[in-house]
């Protein structure tokens, strides 16, 4: 499997590119529209077909890169049942999506919004906003639900391996990835407890709405194209 | 091998933590000042006892947090035998530093600065600003000089196999790291261009200098430490 981590630095969104080098098929995770012609750039030089972008959920704090993508390579988008009604695959829990030979296993994870998936891959996790490193995504937008979150993260995520190497969407701190069982030990928000804890510590932070949440997220409906954008 | 990047955003730095999980023995490589609290504490979640810390060279851009690490942990700090005279390991190239069971081997390769050195441990090379992502350090400052970095990537690093995963100190497009491979045939300033044209192009960048190139470069002659700048 080849792996490439990528960093949007404007809104410390990461990026994934994974592909399979003997298929030369290459999925990108959570891309944006401003990194589009760098990340285009390396599936070409890296001699790669983008085949799949693979979204987390619809974002509310950057604009996607999925549908300019599309428009430049015809590549698949794919997000969940409940997302963005502008892509091409809507997936559902325990679906796999096939990029060259990698299965990428969809996990519904909602909490942080209501669409929320999460993609395993061999023994990688990515978790969008659902779990960060010693964090969490918020759950106070976007149909965002903390006692979701908390079973999302509890009876989803935490079943797999301690050993899981879990990418998430985001980082503040420079912190590129991390595992479920650092984050069983040591995310504050987790370890040690219970549901009831967590929703009372969730509608506790009054953190302030994200810079573009309008302007992204009904962009992030149309896939990032101002195009599509009167069509939904 | 334990492997993590970790970014300082507000330089654009990225610090390795590698480490030996079965000896609990770590390295940081080029630790940045502010970071030094979340470098430790990730050490310390991890189960690991910080052992050394790697410099590439005596940076321009941010302050080291080599001394305050040493300071807090007894690490050993180790560098260049041409760079600051406030570390405890001077090494040259050819040498080999133990972290548990993994041998970092020791390249010069200057040309950036006269004390730049790269680490190769396993597959993993760590070119601080010798080797970027499809770019180099500057040559233009601190005894640097184009022709000496071109053989420094030509007939040292450049030895080395093409799937050696190349992890730089800076990238300030979200990339991540490279390989030796990509960079042959991608790197801009070096595919296709022999020394000559190497060094007419970086005599040409005219960059402006490093915010705080003066403050910088003093500190890290001291190690990051202010009550050793007196000293040195």
């Amino acid at each position: 499997m080849l792996f490439r981590q990528l960093l949007d630095p404007e809104t410390s969104t990461y990026t994934y590119l994974v592909a399979d080098p003997i298929f030369g098929e290459a999925a990108l995770i959570d891309p944006v529209l401003e990194q589009v012609d760098r990340d285009l750039t390396l599936v070409k030089e890296l001699g790669l077909t983008l085949t799949h972008v693979l979204e987390t959920h619809v974002h509310a704090d950057h604009v996607t890169g999925a549908g300019l993508l599309r428009e430049r390579t015809g590549c698949q988008v794919v997000a969940s049942m409940k997302g963005a009604s502008c892509v091409n695959v809507h997936v559902r829990h325990g679906e796999q999506v096939r990029v060259g030979g990698l299965a990428f296993w969809v996990l519904a994870t909602p909490g942080h919004t209501d669409d929320s998936l999460s993609y395993l891959v061999g023994d990688c996790l990515f978790t969008g906003d659902a779990l960060l490193v010693r964090g969490t995504g918020r759950t106070d937008f976007q149909n965002g639900d903390a006692g979701q979150l908390y079973d999302s993260i509890t009876r989803v995520l935490f079943l797999l391996p301690d050993e899981t190497r879990v990418y998430p969407a985001h980082d503040y701190q420079g912190r590129m990835m991390t595992t479920l069982g650092e984050e069983k030990r040591f995310n504050p928000r987790l370890a040690g407890k219970d549901r009831a804890a967590f929703i009372q510590l969730m509608s506790g932070l009054h953190l302030p709405p994200p810079r573009n949440l309008e302007l992204a997220v009904s962009a992030n409906r149309a896939c990032g194209l101002p195009a599509e954008l009167s069509q939904h």
